[in-house]
C-alpha cells in the first residue's frame, strides 16, 4: 500500500516521464492511488474480519482512529481528484487555486499513513511478542524495528522528492508546440503546487522540448520509447 | 516540546513579525529551538531513570529507536543552523544552498516527533490500562485517543503554515531602506526555502516597507510596538 501511494506521488517527478503527455501521468497518477484506495480497503476488511473472528473490538486504538482519518481524507482526496483534475469541466482558476490543497493534503495523507504504520507495528510487536517479550528484544523485534526505521526514512525521501521545485513537471509547452490543434489548458497547473519557484525548470524545459522537436515524435510515442 | 518545537518552525510566519529584524527573529527560533532541546533531554533522561528504576530494558521499542534518531537529527540542525545561519562565518551561496535542506530537516524531524509521539501514547495506553483494558475503550483510552487525533491535526496545520508562500517571511528589503550603513547579507536566505515561487509576497513586502518608511522607526521599535 505505501509503495504504490508513494509511486502515485513522485509520478510527476520522473525526469523520463516529462515526455509522456500529461494526460497520460494523470491517468498513471489516478490508477496507482485507485489501486492504493482498493488495497486500503481490502486491507480493513481484513481487519475487521480478524477482530470479529477472534472477538477482538473494532476501532478503539489510535492506531485505528488515525488510521480510518487517513482513509477518509484519502477517499476524499481522490473524489475531488478525480472530479476537478481528471474530468474536463473545472475551470482553470479553480484548478489552479486547488492544486496545492492537493499536493499538500495528498503528502500529509501519506504521513499519516506512515504514523499510522507505524503505531500498528509497535500495536503488534507489543500484542504478538509474549515469550520472550518485546521489551527483552528477542531478534524478531529488531528486525520490525529496522523495517519501522526503514519505512521513516523511506517516507522522508519520498517527501524529499515530491517537494524539490527541480524535481517538478515543466509545464506543458512542448505539447503546445507538438500539437498545434487541440491546445488543453492543462498545464497551467503545474505552475501552482507546493513548490513554486522553479528557476531550475526552465532549462531542462527547454532540453526537454528542442530534444522532443528533433526526434519529431508525439509525446506519447517519445514516452513509449523511454519507459521500453 | 511539540509546542515549543512548533513555535520555533512557524516564528518566521507570522506577519506582525516582519517588522522585526531579520536577527531578532532568528534569535528567537534559535532559542526556542534549544528550549525544545533542553525538554527534550531532560525528558529523555527521565525516561531512562524511570526504566532503570523499575527494570524496565531501554531502547527496546521502534517508539525509542525513532525517537532517539530524530533528536540526534534535531541535535545536529540545532547544531548546524547555529555554526552556518546564525554565526556570521559562513559565505551566503552556502546559506543559500543549505536553507532548502535546513527547512526540510526541520519539517521532517517535527512530522518524525509527532510519529513518535503516537507511538509513545499507543505503548503507554497499551501498558498501562488493564482492568478495563485498552480494548474495552474505556473513558480514559477515548480521551487520550482524541488527544491523539488533536496532535496529528495541530502537526497538519503547523506543517500548512510552514509551506505556505504567501505566509512566508518577505525578503529583508526594508532593511536595506532603513540602514543604509551595515547592510548585512542575510536578507538573501529567505529566497531559496522550500516554497520558493513568491508572488504573493512581493505585494505584502512592498506595503510592509512603506509602512515601516512612513513609520520612520528602526526595525526592532516596530516589532516592540506590534508585540507588545
Amino acid at each position: 500500500l505505501v509503495s504504490v501511494l508513494s509511486s502515485a506521488l513522485i509520478v510527476y517527478r520522473l525526469p523520463w516521464t516529462w515526455k509522456c503527455s500529461k494526460l497520460l501521468m494523470k491517468f498513471i497518477h489516478a490508477g496507482l492511488n485507485t489501486i492504493a484506495m482498493i488495497l486500503a480497503i481490502v486491507s480493513m476488511v481484513a481487519v475487521f474480519e480478524y477482530h470479529n473472528a477472534r472477538n477482538i473490538p473494532n476501532m478503539y486504538s489510535l492506531h485505528s482512529w488515525i488510521g480510518l482519518t487517513a482513509v477518509i481524507f484519502y477517499s476524499l482526496q481522490l473524489f475531488l481528484g478525480f472530479a476537478i483534475f481528471l474530468l474536463p469541466f473545472a475551470p482553470v482558476p479553480l484548478r489552479a487555486a486547488l492544486m496545492p490543497i492537493h499536493v499538500y493534503s495528498g503528502l500529509t495523507i501519506f504521513a499519516a499513513v506512515i504514523a499510522t504504520a507505524l503505531m500498528g507495528i509497535t500495536e503488534k510487536l507489543i500484542f504478538s511478542l509474549k515469550t520472550p517479550s518485546y521489551s527483552a528484544s528477542p531478534p524478531e523485534a529488531t528486525f520490525v524495528n529496522c523495517l519501522g526505521l526503514l519505512l521513516v526514512i523511506f517516507g522522508a525521501l519520498i517527501l524529499w522528492m515530491a517537494s524539490r521545485p527541480h524535481w517538478k513537471r515543466p509545464p506543458e509547452e512542448n505539447a503546445k508546440i507538438l500539437r498545434p490543434i487541440g491546445g488543453t489548458p492543462e498545464g497551467t497547473e503545474a505552475e501552482s503546487t507546493m513548490t513554486d519557484g522553479s528557476n531550475g525548470d526552465k532549462s531542462d524545459l527547454r532540453i526537454n522540448s528542442e530534444a522532443a522537436r528533433k526526434q519529431n515524435l508525439k509525446p506519447d510515442e517519445a514516452c513509449q520509447r523511454s519507459t521500453m
